[in-house]
């Protein structure tokens, strides 16, 4: 009976979320894991061999740094989520959707010395994924209320929308001086190292 | 000793059910982020290397957003279950042979610019899932009783019967007129973008 | 406060299993899903083409079937747990290690038309990954002793055993009669295909 | 509303420390899994084709020991977490990414017969994965106090700090004496086979 009762208390309390977590999680956890498979073994054993990889480990480098940062960060966003609704289902599916195809345009980057389209591409899912981020977390905010502990955290976002305008700089840019492009990602990429604290504080706040 | 009744309650109550959410979402999550490893990089760095990309790329959407329907509406169906069988277990295991053959016939079809024969291999895997999906909605049905939750949400199920006839229609078109198989696998595809509501609804109710 | 002692208690009591489970789930997922990735495209679009697949197709089948018994099995198995010691967690993965070479195996038995050779490794991995079985159904019971569910209800576990001397018969028999071996091992995966009703039986009882 | 509270709680309890958990399962578990896609089907069917792949099968085996071992062991160490900081939450990235090369040199070692290059990189891997280890341990430790469970358990981490000379020996030893540095490899992997009972007793008694 009691066990009954805590089954059906917890099923409806925490399922719900739980598996948009562990869902996002898994396919975090795959992308991240999978770019490895693009390293292709170098074909001798010697210095030169592991030289000719030394582009495909920067790319992978990069994008285990932005794909970590990803998952830090959507950690954080979900964590304030308290109701999920279709809305943010979908708008967490594309998210994951420009998340996917990083492992391509890293290993497409990579392979070929970043030459200048594949490195807009690179900019181009980078961007796609900034905006996809962005709309995630007003997605969840017009569901929770301006009022929320999220929308109270995050503010204007400036950070967001300044990753958001790196990024569309670095698209056609990528044509022309694409080493400035390269800079610009990796520029970002150290601004969002430093975790989220806006919303870790806030939460902190409200225990 | 309250550690040892607390362990115990939660594990007869919780881990079947949980086990089998956390085992679909795994292979639903790695069938989602495998197909991104067939999506083999441009030999070149150009547009137009680019461009021979355009229908694997086409393949590749359509198949995420199928696969992200599934899982948003797997995790709607399981949402009810209360007593996981052997029946419930192996029907969950037959909808999620078939689903991981998507990134195969994916791979195939984009890879020959939607070719007859490939496209009725997609339409036919769409199928075998749709009636997968279907036999599986039934199993939990009559393991719950007519008067269940997901019973009354569901109703006759008129959604899930219309998709599965689009699907045996599109299967043999796809000889003769296979735009418009495609054109039915799309238009299926935006009917159940739509989260299934008629679950939600009705479970909300009952909270 | 009140938070902090929950979680102290749910860490303390549910952690240690619930990551074994997590981690055997986790493994056992990527194993049935990437064995899609061998199912090499056809490299035509007609019905020729589609049959030279069929010996791969076979061996997929095979395999995804074996693999979700084993997870089946494993899932009644672990529910038993109260106690994860060092031993249990390397019976596990010994378990999983046998487990991980089915898709190498089965890539190499479907890809030859059922050679001799690979049908007599296909045997063996099988073989093996009954005995790891074995070994941790009777690693957990020697934690739990032997008036344990686990214990009472396997009993003095005839259908492991049998499996393991169907295997055991199944290896050398590849080299001269391999569609007995290959009948062997079909045979035994229907006996399994039933789930372990004598676990479900017993904690339903305690219940 | 007793759903709501509950919910409430147990989200901000235990949310935190499941997802690190769940994400670094997730990420191991894949890891484990991978490599044997890297087990390339030998071309013939006979005992010569399989034999060619001996080294493969020994390098296979050696990185499944390993990893399993850091999961094991990974699996105690934030066992003892309490509150998760990006501090934690980087260390702990930094370390996967570390395991996450360990498939690539696996490939790498086995394919070249254990050439001294690859020996070197292998080496060179394990002693930045073992690094990694050790600067997370101390980062959890920081955070939770020199009394903690964790740093009382662990003490002066001989043994943590002994694998990290022997891997910086085989390193350059790879070069001359390769023989040795495998043998040092295998050394530490049963050095650390036995679980990590020094934290499993500490958090016994605290029970």
């Amino acid at each position: 009976m009691y066990c009954l009762f805590i089954k059906e208390m917890l099923t409806y309390c925490l399922m719900n979320k739980n598996r948009l977590e562990a869902f996002s999680d898994g396919v975090i956890a795959i992308l991240i894991t999978i770019m490895v498979l693009e390293l292709k073994m170098p074909h001798g054993t010697d210095w030169a061999s592991l030289q000719v990889l030394a582009p495909k480990f920067i790319s992978y480098i990069t994008s285990f740094i932005y794909i970590a940062i990803y998952w830090n960060n959507h950690h954080h966003l979900v964590h304030t989520v308290k109701h999920v609704t279709g809305a943010i289902l979908w708008s967490n599916t594309h998210l994951l959707f420009w998340l996917s195809l990083i492992p391509f345009v890293t290993a497409w980057a990579g392979e070929n010395h970043f030459a200048e389209l594949p490195v807009a591409a690179y900019s181009f899912v980078l961007l796609m994924a900034g905006v996809a981020y962005y709309i995630l977390s007003k997605t969840i905010i017009s569901v929770h209320g301006k009022d929320s502990v999220l929308s109270t955290a995050i503010g204007k976002d400036l950070k967001g929308i300044s990753s958001i305008i790196g990024y569309a700089v670095a698209v056609p840019l990528s044509f022309f001086m694409k080493e400035i492009s390269i800079g610009i990602i990796i520029a970002i990429a150290f601004l969002w190292l430093i975790p989220d604290t806006r919303i870790e504080k806030k939460v902190k706040e409200d225990d």
